[in-house]
């Protein structure tokens, strides 16, 4: 479906989410940041391609890492960033791409914004652990920053500090053009429009378009988005689906 | 943290979940699966190592299975089991494990509880669809069948389905020691523990120590999570954690 429509194109932006962390693994933590960042990707007109999660073990991270800065144009990462021994990604973000780590006098600076002198401990101070070469991405609720190194971008786990690096970060990239969506209700079950609807997307190649069946009040019915880049495109699809659904339904009547 | 004790044993059972979807890549639909299926899997004594979502693209979902299935116990995907032309998943699988895939007579008996012939149209006889030599899954909600492929079970991506379908497949797993977990709540920053805290969990190598701060009405948290196979080294670790909570608030006041 989105095949076709991925083809190398200047206006095409792609990236990919990596979640860092055990107590996602276990099912201790539940993830909220991959449908945050997916939602805000999409509305900013970035391609968001694959997520993958892997546990604090430095050669899953750096693994994972490599494969996917190498395919998309953007990756970001969430969590292990904190002050404490499993908090080990800026570690492995800098053996991912080879170079050093060391204290940053600029990540020190930003957290002795927040703690003192005697607060600022060989664990706080783990926080200014930056690789070599990379950007900071400032934390506006808990200053220890977050950082960008080639198009990899760490920020944190904790879901209201991570949107505020994402905050930061956005305005910086380099985004595509929109993927524009259009969602009509089909009031009628899926399995009734899966054939029709396959030969619209037939038709339609240039469009990607995408049936969810959910449970109404009044029963199983079926939301029909169509997604696009070209209005016109995303237009003449959905006059085609909606046509077959007011078919569909005198059918069934 | 866990790659010790991830050595090759008996006892340890491991898993992946690929989630297959647009629809969680484009943010508008939030995943709800990923964390259940984590918590269920620790809860029955199965180790989850990595999660992937991946588009509804058949390169994808073929490169994503085969890389998981090869390294992991089991493979759990959800999602692309429907009766649209954007459900590709069942030949997706096929075509991962190079076998052929057809209409399986055991899934149109399952069909044909909920559907009447007229309503067995071709979109929905393609939930019949099954990879050669797979076993059926059975769906009590809405009766299309999941299906069980060498060490890969295929569910629904609709949350409620694939519950049904995860109760039907874990009593058929193999699964290994539980990992225990006890956790305290720490009444300190996690800044102030990080140092201590690494040296415990050095003095503990069978044991996994993660940290996970919050903020409470009070302040900022953490929360001291002990994971182990073994109940007496957890317990040691967690004496070990205790004390030193003890020590440092003793210290703070």
């Amino acid at each position: 479906m989105t095949t076709s429509e991925a083809s190398s194109s200047a206006a095409i932006v792609t990236a990919a989410i990596l979640v860092i962390g055990d107590e996602i693994l276990s099912g201790r933590t539940k993830d909220k940041n991959i449908g945050y960042i997916a939602e805000y990707l999409t509305n900013i007109g970035i391609e968001l391609r694959e997520v993958r999660v892997v546990p604090d073990v430095t050669e899953e991270i750096v693994a994972a890492l490599n494969a996917l800065r190498s395919r998309y144009t953007y990756v970001f990462t969430t969590g292990g960033i904190g002050p404490t021994h499993d908090d080990i990604t800026a570690d492995s973000v800098a053996a991912a791409f080879g170079v050093s780590i060391d204290y940053d006098p600029r990540a020190v600076a930003m957290l002795s914004e927040r703690f003192s002198p005697a607060e600022l401990n060989e664990a706080r101070m783990r926080m200014a652990r930056i690789p070599a070469g990379a950007e900071l991405i400032a934390n506006a609720i808990s200053k220890a920053p977050g950082f960008n190194i080639g198009n990899v971008y760490v920020m944190a786990g904790v879901p209201a500090i991570m949107q505020a690096m994402l905050d930061v970060v956005a305005p910086t990239l380099r985004t595509g053009t929109k993927i524009l969506s259009d969602t009509v209700r089909a009031g009628l079950r899926e399995g009734d429009i899966g054939g029709p609807l396959a030969e619209i997307a037939k038709a339609h190649p240039a469009v990607s378009i995408g049936s969810y069946p959910f449970w109404s009040d009044t029963g199983p019915d079926t939301n029909i988005v169509v997604r696009s880049r070209e209005t016109d495109k995303l237009q003449a699809a959905m006059v085609d689906v909606k046509a077959m659904i007011s078919a569909q339904r005198a059918n069934r009547n």
